[in-house]
């Protein structure tokens, strides 16, 4: 039986950051953050994200209100929506361990909570300043190509496990997608 | 306020079958059953059903296997899905009104609990029969132009209202999609 829960995110999905935040709930279970891109992940599983259908979007930004309200989220639906989460994403594989976590809360909030476009570099600077992270070096690493390498094969090995989709959540093998499959995902670990 | 909640369904419809199922304990509040065909409704708003994504479907099965489990409901992934639901969502509306919910109850169970395949003629007829339906009638029916356009009408005003997807609860004129937004669309009831 897994000690843990895995749990696949991309910072440009609004229900991984409702995820996100009920995660943090859950004080006694440990939740292992797996990072993958999103836009490459549909593209594996040749899926239109919702976000490029009207009638899908507009659903999405209805029901991401709602459930938020319903679990006590601050939530605020993106003006800049969709932007190319890749570099975000490069970033948060870049920087040490130590600070992944918070760079996450960080971006995440920014994006989803307080309406910033993230597509701006000087926003993104100053987040980066923010969380005592050298801008110049995260500029670099994410043009590095052994980190965009190794966002791929985060993103290829999340697909060869079925993950087709963020939030996804994996326990004992199973898999639980949706935000509304965390409640799941927790009695399978309780089990 | 509304003193009844909306349902659009068909019967093609895994989750329509577990919202019907969940429907049917709520005693004290009535839902209006409206059926529309989900194949044209996709057609209408441009979505790709997730039957024709691999991924997606076999994501569905597990998650209807799931659900219905949670929710002490009867389920078993029919073998012949999907088969295209055009006559049997004619059918529902060709009968009589005091027939519809006994039809409906009847044909679920068949398809989404036995693993009927409802794309056989005989096998329809079977069911007809055993709700005392005149099944020379019946199929006559289903080829009326009148039926025909009816279907077509509701499907059409099910899509005015911005329902793209089945199960869809209105209630308030807020829509809430999917078998796991039913309790927010009772919550929505009891305001």
């Amino acid at each position: 039986m897994s000690n843990h829960i895995d749990f696949y995110f991309d910072i440009i999905s609004p229900y991984a950051y409702i995820a996100h935040k009920k995660i943090l709930k859950y004080k006694d279970i440990v939740f292992n953050y797996k990072p993958i891109y999103l836009g490459g992940l549909h593209k594996l599983a040749e899926i239109d994200s919702p976000a490029f259908n009207k009638y899908k979007l507009r659903n999405n930004i209805n029901d991401c209100n709602l459930v938020s309200e319903k679990n006590n989220i601050e939530f605020k639906w993106n003006s800049n929506f969709p932007i190319n989460s890749l570099n975000i994403m490069r970033g948060y594989i870049s920087i040490s361990k130590s600070k992944q976590h918070e760079y996450l809360n960080c971006f995440f909030d920014a994006y989803w909570k307080n309406n910033q476009d993230l597509s701006n570099v000087e926003n993104i600077s100053k987040l980066l300043r923010d969380l005592n992270i050298d801008t110049k070096e995260y500029f670099k690493s994410i043009k590095d190509q052994s980190i965009k390498d190794k966002l791929i094969n985060l993103t290829t090995e999340a697909f060869q496990k079925e993950v087709f989709g963020t939030p996804t959540f994996i326990i004992n093998n199973k898999i639980f997608w949706g935000q509304d499959r965390l409640e799941y995902a927790i009695e399978e670990f309780n089990n």
